[in-house]
């Protein structure tokens, strides 16, 4: 059921936006009271920092698995996070819409939660570019934390306007991008 | 007035969201009775179709500045709409961030005016790439749609993280990403 609740209101706060998305409208949705609601989450508010924390910490977990594997070279390693994101927006496209519309509805504390996590998925990507630049993989840059803003751009605008079931499959999106980035920041 | 209640009502969109920001909120910020707003606004909805009309038709018509200038070579003109975008997020923060998140809160057929001037915008980008390919400045692309939305995605996503504030000026980050970017797609 906390999974149903947590599904039919991605949808939900994805379509009407998180204010506008009432606990009713989700317990109607489902077909149950509001009683089961807040057998599982004590607000609205609750429930999507529970959202938006399973969104996020399964990303870092997924990415670090990329980070930690020493087979792959650096240039490697951007691509297969280039890939990773791009198959999420394509996968969980109404969570990732959420993830980013939505965070300033949460509480202080779990806003600065949630960025802290945020911030962590971006420290990896600017310390892969970080060790591309001293390995020679990557050529010197005053910036590479600018650089990193960069990367997670490309892809994560993404979520804005791709259509995963168009005429670009979201293996082609990543390896177009990643190509990109890679001969903009290759030595 | 009319421009005091725009300006007042980005600042409480940017903060509260679309939704939970009431016409009395907006009044009461500026000291008005809701009358007041009436006489120049039917609706929320519709002053929040002024905002975002009137953030992507000043965009384009700067844009078109650039990409009508025959002066100016393709990889100028790249460079010159990274720099407009950039800067643009860094005067307008507040109205960038309405503009992007608050789309859906407009009716259909507004959110469809507003699609229009916004994929305006996106298809002068990809004609400069087009061009650039084409008179070879850019290298060969098979798909240099996706290319101008990566393009739009490096700069537009820095609404979300830039603090123009900070030690990076917006000049500085438009020439670092313009230079990401015209390294990956150069001849």
């Amino acid at each position: 059921m906390k999974r149903k609740i947590t599904e039919v209101s991605i949808k939900l706060f994805e379509k009407k936006g998180f204010s506008a998305t009432s606990i009713q409208d989700i317990v109607d949705a489902i077909g149950v009271t509001k009683g089961t609601f807040y057998y599982y989450y004590s607000s609205k508010e609750q429930l999507l920092m529970d959202i938006h924390y399973d969104y996020i910490t399964n990303l870092l977990e997924r990415q670090k698995q990329i980070v930690d594997n020493s087979h792959l070279s650096q240039r490697e390693k951007i691509t297969e996070i280039i890939t990773l994101l791009i198959m999420d927006v394509t996968e969980k496209g109404p969570s990732a819409r959420v993830f980013f519309r939505e965070l300033r509805h949460l509480s202080e504390g779990n806003i600065e939660k949630i960025k802290e996590i945020r911030k962590q998925f971006y420290l990896n990507v600017e310390a892969v570019i970080k060790a591309g630049i001293e390995q020679g993989e990557f050529r010197k840059a005053d910036r590479p934390d600018m650089i990193a803003y960069g990367v997670l751009g490309i892809v994560n605008w993404s979520y804005n306007w791709y259509n995963p079931e168009g005429d670009v499959s979201p293996s082609e999106l990543a390896k177009i991008y990643a190509n990109v980035i890679l001969k903009g920041i290759e030595n």
